[in-house]
């Protein structure tokens, strides 16, 4: 049976382990604030596409009760400087153990593939509208796709073994040799209207999108982190930054995560949003004029 | 006797036209908001330098009570979209009318100089700390220098004139034939600390000086106005960036006038000092990434 560690026990991290405990995969969940409940009760996931139960094999108050051996430990924290995630695995990983990272921006891989660079790391991106209700109630409002592949590498195996136990569960799934390549892309739309929503004054994307000063921004914004990817060796589509427009046009309006964050008082995914393609730049000395203005904005936020 | 009509009775323009009233010139008051205080009891400057009282020759309330013809129309309101300088003076103005316009930012004698071709526009700039502390009490805190010019051409008899009755009431004037230049210059250090003591946060100067990434914000925004300077046919001193910083490293912690208006809810003086920059890079098909990215963000505030 495989066996999974869960660190980071929140709407994310509790959804997607909860998709592979329906098929069969033994979930342990490192549970800190929400210990008790979740410890007595397990955790309800209201799902537009059904509710279901999640009960898993162990919850744990504290990493360092472990003493078994697992597959894959599956990082789902946000992700912040304030976070270290090779402090928080070190002493559990073991050789064997393969490490699946969902979180959100660019280069997030680097500080953990150099701390561990003989585990596996499997780089995974989450399309998906999911939130924290209450202690133990997840609340799923839309889409669950996933993106996955081996950092640094071609898909391993492993790779997909997980593909076919996520889509068994019903959940979309794309293989990928190039992740840096997706993180790239999916950054030109976070890079953009995450840090926009905040500092143009907690805008949702139609009213994003209904500012001409605003609109221009999010271009400029978008063509600056295409122009970082093409010398990362990521070449983007030429119309990767009007079909994100398109899209988000299409999209009823929406707060983005950053907003959702800021506006409740929690710390935001500023130096993986922003910083690290920032500091990319800057070690190819090239300059980034609009990121590195709304990186020092809301950095004072 | 020299007559005088001062349109914006704030405390730039009570201050300025109290000194050339202290010298002889009959000076008229339009004064809206404090007109029945100040009718009765004139207005009280509180100088650093010695208190002195202002009683103008006549107060206005209303700019159609007016009958005379005046030498000089001195303005000294907010350089704001929302004040149509040309629609208040259109009547008033004769064909020997000089205009006499005290306000910050760039490009802003444009406007009046095209709807009055054939009326002199004295421009000048005023370094002075002074605000309206109530109704007819303006407090005069600091500096007071005046530098002054025909705007377009070279330093007019009526700039001489107007220089000699304000040094003989004690003020520091500097007569220029490049008002223009000498506004750019002005700009270098009001386009980057104005908006940015908003946008960072409601910083004061040390503020923005000890925080690593908004003193890198500064010196881009001032780069990008010496380029646009460059471009305007204004080339400004190598050295004006630097020389900006140190001088502002050596005031006492400063809050920007824009962030006096932000905190105080009064509009800010935006287009003046951005907009109108924006607009003439634009003009130039010109890029300003910092400019543009701080205009749009400030313009949301």
């Amino acid at each position: 049976m495989t066996k999974i560690l869960v660190i980071g026990a929140g709407a994310i991290g509790s959804f997607y382990s909860a998709k592979l405990a329906q098929v069969g995969v033994e979930v342990t969940l490192w549970c800190r604030s929400d210990y008790d409940f979740v410890k007595k009760n397990g955790i309800k996931i209201e799902s537009y596409e059904g509710n279901f139960q999640f009960n898993p094999h162990k919850i744990l108050q504290n990493l360092d009760e472990i003493n078994d051996e697992f597959d894959y430990i599956l990082i789902a924290t946000k992700a912040l400087p304030t976070i270290d995630i090779p402090d928080l695995i070190k002493n559990i990983l073991k050789p064997k153990t393969k490490i699946i990272l969902i979180q959100n921006g660019i280069h997030i891989e680097k500080n953990i593939a150099e701390n561990f660079p003989n585990n596996e790391l499997i780089s995974v991106i989450a399309f998906i509208g999911v939130s924290r209700k209450s202690a133990g109630i997840i609340c799923h409002q839309e889409y669950g796709k996933l993106i996955i592949g081996t950092y640094g590498a071609k898909a391993s195996e492993s790779v997909h073994f997980l593909e076919n136990l996520w889509k068994k569960s019903g959940i979309e799934v794309v293989v990928t040799d190039e992740i840096l390549l997706e993180r790239w892309k999916k950054l030109v739309w976070n890079g953009a209207f995450n840090p926009l929503s905040v500092v143009l004054g907690a805008k949702n994307t139609v009213e994003i999108l209904n500012n001409d000063l605003a609109l221009n921004l999010v271009k400029n914004v978008m063509n600056e982190i295409c122009n970082l990817a093409k010398i990362d060796n990521c070449e983007l589509p030429a119309d990767v930054i009007e079909k994100n427009i398109v899209a988000t046009q299409k999209m009823k309006p929406y707060k983005t995560s950053m907003l959702l964050d800021f506006e409740a008082g929690r710390e935001m995914e500023i130096e993986a949003i922003l910083g690290n393609a920032i500091k990319f730049a800057q070690s190819k000395s090239l300059s980034t004029p609009y990121l590195s203005t709304i990186y020092a904005i809301i950095a004072n936020y």
